[in-house]
């Protein structure tokens, strides 16, 4: 590969974005999963809370019926993943009471949503999902009244401190008043303690290794990847449903290991497609996270290669350009780094499949997630 | 009064924070109040779950550890003004089970220290109660592990905005697992609910207003400390001791409006200390909010006056010094504000004192609250 093609390198950069939306589209079209089904209840409810929080937030003026509106635009637009784990597990366990599982589907969805925004307010990002996000909004909206240029950053960072809190606070309040069983209740209280407490310490982790002068190593950001997005967005979504489907330990147990391997194979392909992936399917430009220096399994394994000093040196560069950026991309792939983090992605679908072979896993339930594990490392956005 | 005798000004100003303490201290060993017995209990219990959390989050490595140890120091050293308010409602109207009060308190004074903590975020602010806060530990820990200024400063704010969600999500668990009727159970849910939404916007208002270009007014000011301050952190917590120990909804309402008057009468005390208290008692500077351009009721009576031009020009300045918050604070109590602020606390006490003559309310409890009442407004610190 001669890294001064870059016009040509560009275009296959892309191309590894589109093949496999073709992929998963073809999978998809294949036999509509239930949860498709279901998913619209999430939106509904979604709606109908926001309105009602609007509405109550307009007693205490417009800004404040302007930050639940920009929750709302916040919380929506996403793949709705955690609601669709949610039902996967419930209904694939026997569950049919779709209010509950619609209750506990959007608590997942409102505490990702809450994660989001705080990440965001830690990153002093501006954009999300290709739009701007609540502190950008607001930081618009200051500028509309005039304010200087702090401000306007005060403005946005309150909103979205706030924000934060209202929606990890909903998600409390939706498991907290769940009309179950207190046992049953209990264990989804705990399951969402799980979720906040680990999902806190990958974040931690995160951030402490991005700033870190050490290489990367595989083992550690595996770990750090499982803890910040695998066990709240996979495991726990999972383990909700089956606790609320009434599930016995095995069933439980085994989608818990399945949502921890599954969620690391998608964050290694999310990983993968910061750097590789086309900007305007993945709504996040292609060089941001060379420029933020992220830890991933790319850089981990460029680190073991004698490529490594080349690629240290502009990694982490907040002034990177897009042709520096591409440079970047075609020393990734010519170590060996782009293969490698698709062969682990495999790897950790492999691991994920074969924990569905528990006896307690029924057979359609099997088929879906095993499907899910499928697309976790074969999509493009 | 002469506004060049500074020195003379600075030990007046002093003296003004002096001579409540001793008032206070007076009226507190009169006699000690029931709540003050119980508010070990709250202390025992924190301790006991910040070690078990330490416990978990070692699990996860060093940094973590000192996440949850850093949140357990940001939640002490208070002066447990809701634990107290719960227990004082719920044992003034008959209740007697100090388990599930302290567990109601302890969710009270996590969500205080949840909204102090994402208060200093918004602020940027390094120092609470007088020493360096999570924000300030972490970017040091960061500066001991060599890294540079942006990966400090991203260090403090990772760990101050997951600590602030992790108390928020504790006192969420603290009711939500609460072993009471589940009748009760949403009826203080619905509580910690309302002080969630009411503080939000109370905090939003607060900043759009310090930004606005026009000069503050008396029932804005008031408006604002009721929803930020008032809400959350008197009515919340006396209604929630109250609906613990089975009481009306004649006494709940009367606490609840109670609460709100106290704690602006309370929050306006506070505003006029942060001028004019003096800082080795109250442990922060006195020239912070007047650099902030925080709008007080003592701002609000000062563009009522003649004063307020020379007021407005220097209040909200980042870089005025001792000397010019000295000037500052001649021309507030020239012009009448510091009078005016004082009387305003006063008649809040006064209509405050008026809601405790329900027929609901058992005459111990009456007489605690007002004696509460009377030193919110006598206070030092």
């Amino acid at each position: 590969m001669d890294p001064a093609a870059r016009p040509r390198a560009r275009r296959r950069v892309r191309a590894v974005g589109v093949q496999p939306v073709a992929r998963a589209a073809g999978a998809r079209a294949g036999a509509v999963p239930v949860t498709d089904l279901l998913s619209p209840s999430v939106d509904e409810e979604l709606r109908a809370f926001f309105a009602d929080a609007r509405t109550r937030a307009g007693e205490y003026g417009q800004h404040y019926a302007a930050l639940w509106e920009s929750l709302e635009q916040q919380s929506s637009g996403g793949k709705r993943i955690r609601p669709k784990l949610v039902y996967a597990a419930y209904q694939g366990l026997g569950g049919d009471d779709r209010h509950v599982a619609t209750r506990v589907a959007i608590a997942f969805e409102l505490l990702h949503t809450a994660f989001l925004i705080h990440d965001d307010v830690i990153d002093r990002d501006t954009v999300r999902r290709g739009a701007p996000n609540i502190a950008a909004r607001f930081a618009g909206r200051a500028r509309a009244h005039g304010a200087d240029d702090r401000a306007c950053e005060v403005w946005g960072e309150t909103a979205a401190v706030l924000a934060g809190d209202l929606a990890l606070s909903r998600a409390h309040r939706e498991i907290a008043t769940l009309p179950v069983d207190p046992d049953r209740r209990a264990a989804l209280l705990d399951i969402l303690d799980r979720a906040v407490f680990v999902s806190a310490a990958g974040e931690l982790a995160d951030v402490v290794h991005a700033g870190s002068h050490h290489p990367p190593e595989v083992a550690r950001v595996v770990a750090t990847l499982e803890q910040k997005t695998a066990v709240y967005s996979f495991e726990c979504p999972l383990t909700a449903g089956a606790v609320l489907a009434g599930a016995g330990d095995g069933a439980i147990g085994a989608l818990a290991r399945y949502g921890r391997l599954v969620g690391v194979a998608f964050q290694i392909t999310d990983d993968i497609l910061g750097v590789f992936g086309d900007p305007a399917i993945t709504g996040k430009s292609a060089a941001s996270d060379l420029r933020e220096g992220k830890q991933t399994a790319l850089t981990a394994h460029a680190a073991t290669t004698d490529a490594w000093p080349a690629i240290a040196s502009r990694l982490g560069d907040p002034d990177l350009d897009d042709e520096g950026a591409d440079v970047m991309r075609q020393a990734l792939r010519a170590c060996g780094a782009l293969e490698a983090a698709r062969r682990l992605a495999d790897e950790y679908v492999t691991l994920a499949r074969y924990e569905l072979d528990a006896e307690d896993l029924p057979a359609a339930l099997r088929a879906e997630l095993g499907d899910l594990a499928q697309r976790a490392a074969e999509r493009a956005r």
